[in-house]
């Protein structure tokens, strides 16, 4: 587990540690199909145009040329050359344009692929890594509904993962930007941006900055900031604000949301989530609810868990479409779950039982047992040479297969437990290891 | 299915059809680990130089550029410069050498994903494709048992999915070498290149092509055409290959190793391979075993399966790795399988119930009668508004949901199966829906 990536920010699964990522990813798979949300896979390019369209982003893309074409590559920002997608959600949003008339809405749809960002490489952020979104897109409009669904799923898939306790970090930029209205700050996206700088440069820097660069009063910045320092398990936020003593229209309809979501994950997901009013989400383009979220004792790993409501994910002519998703960091989560042994694998490879060779003539025969064993889902190898029975032992011990299987000249099967040394007589047609045994699982470190 | 891909060559599949090629892959993925194959992923770039080492390469790369990088980027050929990797053996090769202290030889690996050739799409051929590779890999020397046992195990893989008929011709390097030393064409490599243009060609102009490229007499090359003519479904190829008259140590050798590999599969995957001693495979550095498979009555689409026996896979130093291995070409398998209407996914979507809402207040019931559901592992969804009954069961229609579960106000349950028009009590703590309801199932199509 000390390895480290032959190239920095592209990280490498051994192949014990990929059987942990392979838990995760099944696991996720598993949760968001229970929840009626489809698989989709987009390709991994995008046209620059595409990727860049909305105007100023702070990933940095990678753009492809074919090495064999003689061209110029001058042409970078040519929106037609190709590029790495950075992210799930642009490509999602084209999609759901290309499709739309494929496509019932509201379209739920999971997508768990890779990106790729330019980045400079750091704990926690690499240059190719895995998300795993799910989504719901409207056709014109989507009920608010989807935002409280959506935080449950994910806090079901999340509880479902070997991780230590997550807590979702939840708030509304409806409440958020009617209360800067309300308090006469009409830059919002200028407040928001400088709120979300709160835990990094804390709430002397932030009203300062609100102050200098805002324009605020000081009691502007204290009430911006008092804002940003509720924080409940409950719906009480809703009070706390109120006693802000702020009116605005779209406070009140930002309350009533995000105590929706609040009020459903007490009851449903109860110590999974809190009202954090200090959420912001800085560049990103939400319109209402938004999400992060923090593993519990790994706050310095930054948010494992991400997004919110958009109220135009894309748009279509005069056709608007909606969305609510979430992204989780894939690689982020098993990095750590490795680096920190979180979680382990129950054997390094998946086959439970070597069949052993009596004789170099025996393969055949050793063939036919193993795939009785086979039709029963035990997974199964054949020994390649008929070595000394204390050599094909070893060879099972070494990869960490638990069962070797002998049958002797006259046909009598035997299967020997290697960890425990037990052998006994075993009918190729009916015996099956323990449920603990049959497959490999992958469990929390306690 | 009529659509077009927006980008020409980068496939992308609707939610309905995903679900076939998850089919695909999870079947692959469950053979492959049956017989105890490792689940590996290498990143998705390559440096140039590792991309190039073999020197002369026939497959088209995608150099990488960071958009915001504001260095020339003359330097495409820069050894250290990044690119996307063409195949999954290569990367796998500079895994396999990386890692070599943290591996149990034989090392068993498969690996499924994307490779990218910026090559001129055409029907079988996409610039983005997945692939789906097993490889045995040894520290040193590695039995020939491997290749006879990888050709089963692909049998199996690929005999386990909604595909046609399928052939996998088998040939071997040293056969095909001995007897062209055999016969005193030295250039043997030469030799194997014409070869490999016999069904493009036809045999007329490959003969011309051994005259007057590789100087070869008339009675030589008819030796080479007729041996390249030879095709058995049982080891009768030897016979006919030794009724040729040449005698060459080499030649036995790849007799011999093939004699195995045919034998094998009468016995254990009888009808689904075919000695072929046309099977050249190019330019690739095979050494031994080497094999196309071809889909019965879909010949035009090219080899579906390709790959054979390395005896220097990588190298570290001194320290050899011999392989055997092979690639299925996923994406133009699920091309076609779709685009043919090979196979059909049973519904649309993973879903199987929908709960409706009698009215707005009663959605956190419903989540939990289908938490309740879903513990059970029946993927459900519930509704997002309390609308009409008869609207809420048209979505569920709309989206392939089979059934639709209804509570009323006093907490009576009931289940509708909305294509019979069937509609009974039900308790969410016990009901399921039929085996062939519970899960999507994707079936071809006879």
């Amino acid at each position: 587990m000390a390895r480290t990536a032959s190239l920095s920010g592209f990280p490498e699964w051994l192949p014990e540690e990929r059987l942990v990522e392979l838990h995760v990813l099944d696991t996720l798979r598993r949760t968001f199909e229970l929840h009626g949300f489809s698989s989709i896979e987009t390709r991994a390019v995008e046209t620059v145009g595409q990727l860049l369209r909305k105007g100023e982003i702070d990933k940095e893309v990678y753009g492809l040329s074919r090495l064999q074409d003689d061209e110029d590559s001058a042409a970078k920002f040519d929106p037609h050359a190709l590029a790495l997608h950075f992210d799930l959600t642009v490509p999602f949003a084209r999609y759901v344009v290309e499709n739309a008339g494929y496509l019932a809405f509201p379209f739920r749809r999971y997508q768990i692929q890779k990106v790729w960002r330019g980045e400079r490489p750091q704990e926690g952020r690499a240059r190719e890594f895995t998300q795993a979104d799910i989504d719901v897109v409207g056709d014109g409009e989507l009920p608010f509904r989807y935002d409280v669904e959506i935080a449950l799923v994910i806090a079901e898939a999340l509880n479902a993962l070997p991780i230590p306790d997550f807590l979702l970090r939840i708030n509304n930029r409806k409440l958020a930007e009617g209360f800067y209205t309300g308090i006469g700050l009409t830059d919002t996206a200028g407040v928001l941006r400088s709120i979300d700088k709160l835990e990094k440069v804390g709430p002397a820097k932030v009203a300062e900055l609100l102050k200098e660069e805002l324009g605020a009063t000081d009691d502007q910045a204290q009430a911006a900031l008092k804002l940003a320092g509720i924080r409940t398990q409950d719906t009480s936020f809703v009070a706390q604000v109120r006693a802000l003593g702020v009116t605005n229209e779209l406070l009140e309809e930002g309350l009533n949301e995000l105590e929706q979501v609040i009020a459903a994950a007490v009851l449903h997901a109860p110590g999974r989530v809190v009202a954090d009013l200090s959420i912001a989400r800085g560049l990103d383009y939400y319109t209402g609810t938004v999400v992060e979220t923090v593993l519990v004792g790994h706050e310095q790993l930054g948010s494992i868990c991400s997004g919110g409501r958009y109220d135009a994910l894309a748009s279509k002519g005069n056709r608007k479409f909606p969305g609510v998703g979430l992204s989780i960091g894939v690689t982020r989560l098993v990095s750590r779950i490795l680096s920190q042994d979180l979680a382990k694998a129950s054997r390094s490879v998946p086959t439970a039982v070597l069949v052993t060779l009596n004789n170099d003539e025996s393969w055949g025969a050793a063939q036919d047992v193993a795939a009785k064993l086979r039709s029963r889902g035990i997974a199964t190898e054949v020994a390649a040479k008929a070595e000394k029975f204390g050599k094909q032992i070893k060879f099972a011990d070494r990869r960490g297969i638990p069962f070797v299987w002998f049958t002797d000249d006259d046909g009598k099967h035997q299967v020997k437990d290697i960890r425990t040394g037990e052998q006994y007589d075993a009918d190729p047609d009916a015996w099956t290891p323990s449920e603990e045994d049959l497959h490999v699982r992958v469990t929390a470190a306690r």
